[in-house]
């Protein structure tokens, strides 16, 4: 049995942004030497999500309208916000987006769709961010 | 270590629909050989999910009308279709229920409570579409 | 390779209840033995999820608010009810929380960031409710 243990470090711009992390993944992949196996994606922060989906702007642009609508970002509306905190919508958006997602590694190679690609979803960026990458297998 | 790999094949003949797929995936459990590990489902498209529910018939009526109103299917809603798409919805219906799902495998059989039971959720359909099946273990 | 399976079972006093479990399943990664891997930890049961985010009593009863303004309680709002159950809203709730989760084991602990907790979310409860959780690795 192999597994590997990779953190990439993400900091993005934007307090809210989505960056499509494929390739780091693969790479990933491709270090660990399995072929058969499967690959864990999260991050390590309880603000942003790690998904798959279609690497399309007007989509990541629907999905941030869309979460504004499920859960708004106005900071009275919650009660985490009393503790100082103003992120409290970041919580709520990345349950709706998911924490971790997990994909087969077949062949050596992320055994995906034609459309499938990793989202890492940030909602309370603008500083460094880890997302853990374990892939086991053989 | 023991791996197997199975792509199921569905074609709904409606766009939205539900498809109970807990016997094909116990099958491809039972054709691994794996008695302790994990099985990892998911579609290889960006517009289905797969996830562990109830199978009863009111409840997956409830989740389409639930689905249409956290987001309604209206074209005009999303930037998405300015692609030429009509089906930006699915991607965040797929989104609410999840891509995949991992479940245990104890014993060779999937380790499961009384009524948990493995769905396929489509919802842009009447097309053939892929289900991954990715067994680990020994 | 090591896998181990444990069965947690939580009786929460309140219909609706959110346990932090993170202690238990570090326990059970400790007795499996297993330096590298994966913990998978999911409810047998239909009407509960677990989940990884902050241990914040103001965030735990945010989330319940949001649940019920997402997919509100009332009975006759589900034709699931229609069969007796007066609990589709728990079905729900369990989709926007998610069912499992899975969590990387590094040197033999939970890789977390330092905010990750793992969370039991109770959406029918005061009955006893079992979780399962599953390590495999080496």
């Amino acid at each position: 049995m192999k597994t590997r243990t990779a953190y990439l470090t993400l900091e993005t711009k934007k307090r809210i942004d989505f960056v499509n992390i494929t390739s780091q993944v693969e790479d990933e992949v491709g270090k660990s030497g399995v072929k058969e196996g499967i690959v864990l994606i999260n991050p390590m922060h309880i603000t942003a999500s790690v998904y798959v989906n279609d690497a399309e702007s007007g989509l990541l642009h629907d999905f941030e309208k869309w979460l504004e609508k499920l859960a708004p970002k106005d900071v009275g509306l919650y009660k985490h916000n009393l503790t100082g905190e103003d992120n409290a919508y970041s919580h709520l958006w990345r349950t709706v987006m998911g924490r971790e997602t997990v994909v087969a590694v077949t062949n050596g190679r992320l055994d995906f769709g034609t459309w499938e690609q990793v989202y890492y979803a940030e909602f309370d960026g603008q500083r460094k961010k880890r997302v853990l990458v374990k892939i086991i297998g053989e």
